[in-house]
């Protein structure tokens, strides 16, 4: 996972209104590029509303001429602001091939498309990608530190919730494979994959409840696998909890060991709060400050 | 989140029936006001159960006439506690206005609406909100210390919640727009609200059932949504109980360092609160503070 | 929760075969108490399969007269050694009275009843929690520090468990309260018990689909539900966690803490490791030994 | 749990092609066997898929020949595969005998055993469990210390999680009899087995709804049934959690206290690992040990 590179300017011009546009668009510390990146949250959640109100039989009846309108309001809008993010950036193509470019793009392109090919609407549904974006303006706000160790926590035992995946998609397999020899098409276990696709339901306690096993064995083996899936849903939370928790204390350890001392003998730092000579020269050190 | 300011005594008459009505209704330390306090949880269970049963067909049938008579009997008896409550506190008009005013006022609304419009008794529910007023009651008793630790927790937690209360709805949002383009109205994936519906009783594993995905890529999508879901089940629990053991940690430490006695021969720190003497060079100790 | 007190040998004989049959009934220590042990938790298994056995419609019809044949031996069986168990014990009417003996009294009880009102045998169900004895069998194996930490953390968090099932059935009332206004009769919301069923099953996640809701607005509510119980299924285990872990954290500091010497000088005990003086009377401590 | 032993060659010829293929099938680290390797893993999960597909009506009606053509080429490799871990293991049947070559053996035989008894091909979904081998190939990646550490909680925590799994059952047990004695089979609750499934479905959360109680009775109980279900879901991740925080503050306090050195000059212990001088008094402390 590369750490996002904050764009960059297009270098043809380092003032005039590329320089102004960039401030705007890309960053998000100034009066300016703020009031901007609210109006593209307000902007981006009422086309998603749109779109999401467009999709309900009784409101399409009434009011499709007014959300079609606004269709068109909200596409244009964000083409301009695509346009102006490609222009006023470094390395357009770049930004056009990133996550973002790619979903900015995805985001008004159906639009368009409709004209050629009608009812490609539908594809509009993509725009609510661009509630992503949100996530990346919050990060500069006071909870880019909560969600910093909540990610950092996650990122650190991604290994044993890959391990605890693996584990589980294995269990799925079996228990898949299993449930279409005994129940079969008969019951509803029409095949192998149908099986893992119930199993998952199953296992991770959903139950929709649209398959369900109908013979002794079946129901058996269904039992064993639901306290299976009761019993390993402790392993994530375990992980998880167990990292939050290691996070916690190493902050903990850092801000006890806030010993600032340099040993006036060799610079050395972190010392002890309770020392009084230098661990390396065995130097005198300064009394701690409060 | 404004801590709740205790309600203060109607200055008018600092003796006289105010006096004492205020300290029977706001006070919860002696035994007469304890013995109302008992009195009006009595009060609102057994109103709040009378509420219930009424709902119910066969009951309403054959104790209709009864249970308007209590209706009748226990809305008489809070508006009485009302007007009382209005009376004796010192801004009757903050407290008409608190969340527990209006919640009063509610709670007998509907009796005497009734007398009007006929069929609004049914907005009589609204008094289980009354049950509410236990939680403030019981924040007395020796519940309390354990609330606040539970509560402070969640408080202190609240960031990191939103987060992740965040990054759900926006799982729901995604994965709503996509089953509704997969699925569509023919399965039941009426428009996206629905689907978002959908997919919030999904990710947390209820699965009702009554909206099932009936397509391949619909039934892949759906689970794994759903392992996301188990997965990201661990987050919450992860930072509550990883909050709730900084607590105690902290507690912990707390006792522990209340002791900042240092030796006056060797300068050792860190001793036990009821020690006279240096543990490592037996020198006396100065008088622990308080 | 009076810790369990063990029976005592009924005293009329220290010696002969009320002496012996206490042994073998009551203790759990010696080679043939431990048979006797085996023997009922076999024969309680066996009965209670053969009363789910004789439930299931195709085995009730062949092997009818052989479960009634096994359930009169196991009745006769059971009521041998609770007759035994009233003899030896030093005060029959407390065993009598106590859940044990009530168990073991409603485990014979059916069959004789049987005899005079056909039809009550099938209250020999009751016979399943004759199962729960092997907990107390169990508590003497090597399982007894493991349930004992299991049980101990249980019982130090009832506080907060019980504050959390409080909040959890205050929702439960609001939410089925409001769900029976909103959706009504119609939606299969007949009461508001029947409500305060489906929002428990629902905020639990486990969501049969017998009841679902049908409105938007109760759609609405039911998400907020959802997440509501998605997000406080993080408390019960944070309380639990926290307590197993400070449990673990207590064991480690009194191991830590293990030093036995006691002051020449004035017998305080519970000293530092690495203290050289009493921190009482600064007396010098012994070398604490390895 | 005896640990796994590792095979070894077949004595008969410690060089030759006996040696070469022993280390090719049964040795991980060299590039040619990490090939093998690959190989295997690449072809036990394109069997599994085939059999999957076959599964599907749809497929199977069009590409039968094809994946009966794949099954028997499969079954030859895993053959060929099978003989040659007989012929260079140096105890062929002690390998047929483990749990990996019966494995081995029953993913190959059903393909024989349909030439002789039609049908029994449907059997060759055992060859899924040939997945498991993957976590045995797994187990000298990089992954090898994160699912050590999982595994390791997994097993010190086992005998809590059986004592749980105990306390399930039970409830399990009497909430299937009590549910069968007041629903009965006229509400689908046919007999105890069937009931005590369904207590199993409920606890965990599952609720398919296919069964539900329709008594008054019965779904009070139900409910009770869910709350505990939701209350004690806390515990085996309380468990899990505790045991996962111990292992790692265990590696903890073994890093830290690693270094025995006591200063010569003040008797202080607990020096950094890189300390020279003693913290307290600058005496030179002695060189510390590997």
């Amino acid at each position: 996972m590369r750490p996002f590179t904050a764009p960059q300017l297009n270098p043809a011009s380092e003032t005039g209104w590329r320089r102004t546009w960039f401030d705007i668009i890309y960053r998000h510390d100034t009066p300016v590029s703020r009031n901007f990146d609210l109006l593209l949250v307000v902007a981006i959640l009422a086309s998603v509303l749109a779109v999401m109100l467009d999709s309900v039989a009784s409101i399409h009846l009434r009011y499709a001429r007014l959300l079609y309108g606004l269709e068109w309001m909200f596409t244009l809008l964000f083409t301009v602001e695509y346009a102006l993010r490609l222009l006023v950036v470094r390395r357009p193509l770049r930004y056009a091939l990133s996550i973002w470019g790619v979903i900015d793009l995805l985001s008004i392109l159906p639009t368009y498309l409709s004209l050629l090919i009608p009812g490609s609407q539908s594809l509009l549904v993509v725009r609510v990608l661009r509630i992503l974006r949100l996530f990346r303006i919050l990060k500069l706000t006071r909870y880019v530190e909560e969600s910093g160790v909540l990610v950092q926590a996650l990122w650190r035992s991604r290994r044993k919730i890959f391990v605890f995946i693996f584990a589980v998609v294995t269990i799925v397999v079996i228990a898949g494979a299993l449930m279409y020899a005994i129940e079969g098409p008969d019951n509803g276990f029409d095949n192998i994959p149908l099986s893992m696709y119930w199993a998952i339901i199953t296992v991770a306690t959903v139950g929709f409840g649209d398959i369900v096993p109908l013979t002794t064995t079946g129901r058996f083996i269904t039992s064993v696998l639901v306290l299976i899936g009761y019993s390993i849903i402790a392993v994530p939370t375990g992980i998880y909890t167990a990292e939050l928790i290691g996070n916690l204390r190493e902050m903990d350890q850092e801000a006890r060991s806030h010993d600032t001392r340099g040993c006036p003998g060799c610079d050395l730092e972190g010392h002890a709060r309770d020392a009084h000579h230098c661990r390396r020269c065995g130097h005198r050190l300064p009394v701690p400050m409060a």
